[in-house]
């Protein structure tokens, strides 16, 4: 252990990303991330901002993506925050909101990054388990002392709560603030970016990674109440006045504006998914009803890490967790990369 | 105040960067900024890795930009740290080296950011006085109880220490981190890298925001000790897995390498710099010695406030700050632009 490290760094376990291999010949099927290109708009935009205004600051406001997301989602520029991906506005949130003492509450199975910034800053949480078919129990999260984080749909387990079990986990919790990580909302489920406007304590946090096809490009935002908006502006401020690049916001503008592209990204993969849903059902593969894009799996033997390796060997990546032992995530490719990671599994089962 | 925000948050105050025009009519002299555009080659790659490979996440470890800083600087990959911009990594090694009961020690009159920092992460802190003319008294640097700040040429004053001088206050803080913040180092100073094999409490903090005209694209680096750098490495994993999107990336990479162009940049600012320098002498302007791309001026009357507000009115931006009623901080600028800024001075004093 370092001397020069403080009591809090030097026990920090901090997370651990998704295998990014450098030599390129594995089907990618283990980070999620989109297997289309992004908005060929969006690639223009970030060809004309690599110019000679790069030597000038950022605007620090980031006023123009506000304003685009904000006619996006029908709310006002003060209702949006933008960050350098939404595991950064994560972290601000969890800077800005929960209260050290008082212990918040997430899923027991969930993004596991959500217990190392409660570690980073020092915040007391619990876990609440799923039951057996991996549901969040709604009401088990009422009336938390801290607050509440809740992915929707929630991962790895791809299974999406209802706008109603949203509603009712934020109303249940007026004193807290509740963050809604949306990360994977545009392949199913309900964004809960429609009751904003009625409960001040609710926090909806979104991505460019996934659903348009920019997970190299780093942009994620949230979308709240002005007062929870204000906190998270009040923390960036204080830790780093230009978080987005000038090309990263020209990006980023043209991309949330070309909203059929995306849309028809959005469609192809749910395709794919409910494709490859009836051929892994055809196998003897238990699922979970996916809303996100990636499958979460258990083969017909159980022994999901023994697959886990098979696919590997045969160049597909995907992702294991040793927590979830009988259990594969697999994101949804194309149709030409889940047809050869079919193939590799009917070979092995 | 919010009752959503904790109570760090609502007791934070924020720091407040140059204003950045939005209709461009001013010369901006009030930011730091590169009057150059960045590297040709810096602009190439960024534009060819504006591609559909932004799909994909970026390398977390950022292993081809470490290997080309080191290379630059004659270090080893692990003795390299990069982030979103130098004031992310300031404020990462804040958070990791610093412990909250042991006050650190920083110039009373420095960047302001830094007592920022402080307070967002809890750590108490010291300000130690300049001298008349503006110089870090040495010796009040040693023996600090938590920790050490200090930028080497110091904003806003300009003015450098020498590595004698650093290496002392490194070597008398040998139980804590002592952070050497270079952002302005390639106009003039001299670099406490060479120190780092010497002192594994050794932090240097560069940028490519200035001397590499590329304020816009958030990319900044620490130099030091193995020690230290996994000790940043801890923090920004449990924050952010990947802080540098693929194109910063690719920028910063060709930008490092082309080392010839950034150093006929750094040259001709300094050269205006001695210039200006000269004229305003002649005008009978106090002044320190600018190691810097800005300098720090009084104007003979001493108002620099109603010249901050004179230069203003004619389209000419430069920074005053409150506390230092005296003196302005002007950005060195093309020569067009310190023409230009010369003729208003003349005209109003």
């Amino acid at each position: 252990m370092s001397k020069y490290l403080n009591k809090r760094t030097s026990a920090l376990t901090p997370y651990v990303p998704g295998e990014q291999p450098k030599d390129k010949k594995y089907i990618k099927l283990n980070t999620n991330e989109s297997p289309y290109p992004p908005s060929i708009k969006a690639l223009e935009a970030m060809r004309s901002a690599a110019n000679d205004d790069l030597r000038l600051y950022p605007d620090p406001d980031c006023e123009e993506l506000k304003q685009t997301i904000a006619t996006s989602y029908d709310v006002g520029p003060q209702n949006v925050f933008v960050g350098n991906g939404s595991d950064e506005i994560l972290a601000f949130a969890f800077q800005a909101f929960f209260e050290p003492g008082c212990k918040i509450r997430f899923p027991k199975i969930t993004y596991s990054f959500y217990p190392v910034y409660a570690e980073l800053y020092g915040i007391a949480f619990e876990t609440i388990p799923l039951d057996e078919e991996f549901n969040i129990p709604v009401g088990k999260f009422f009336s938390s002392e801290g607050g509440v984080v809740i992915p929707n749909p929630n991962a790895p387990t791809s299974v999406a709560l209802s706008i109603n079990e949203i509603e009712k986990i934020v109303s249940e919790n007026s004193e807290v603030v509740v963050i809604i990580d949306e990360a994977y909302v545009d392949f199913g489920a309900e964004s809960a970016v429609s009751l904003i406007s009625k409960y001040q304590n609710l926090l909806v946090v979104q991505t460019l990674s996934k659903s348009r096809s920019l997970a190299g490009l780093r942009v994620g935002f949230a979308i709240g109440s002005s007062e929870l908006i204000e906190g998270l502006e009040k923390i960036k401020n204080s830790f780093n006045s230009y978080t987005l690049d000038r090309i990263a916001l020209a990006g980023a503008v043209a991309s949330i504006k070309d909203f059929e592209y995306n849309m028809t990204v959005q469609k192809k993969i749910i395709d794919t998914r409910e494709w490859v849903v009836c051929e892994l059902d055809k196998l003897g593969f238990k699922q979970t009803v996916s809303k996100a894009n990636f499958l979460f799996v258990s083969p017909p033997d159980g022994d999901a890490k023994k697959l886990f390796e098979r696919l590997r060997k045969e160049g597909v990546l995907t992702r294991y967790f040793a927590n979830i032992p009988n259990w594969l995530r697999i994101t949804v490719g194309t149709d030409a990369q889940m047809k050869e990671m079919l193939r590799v599994i009917e070979r092995s089962c």
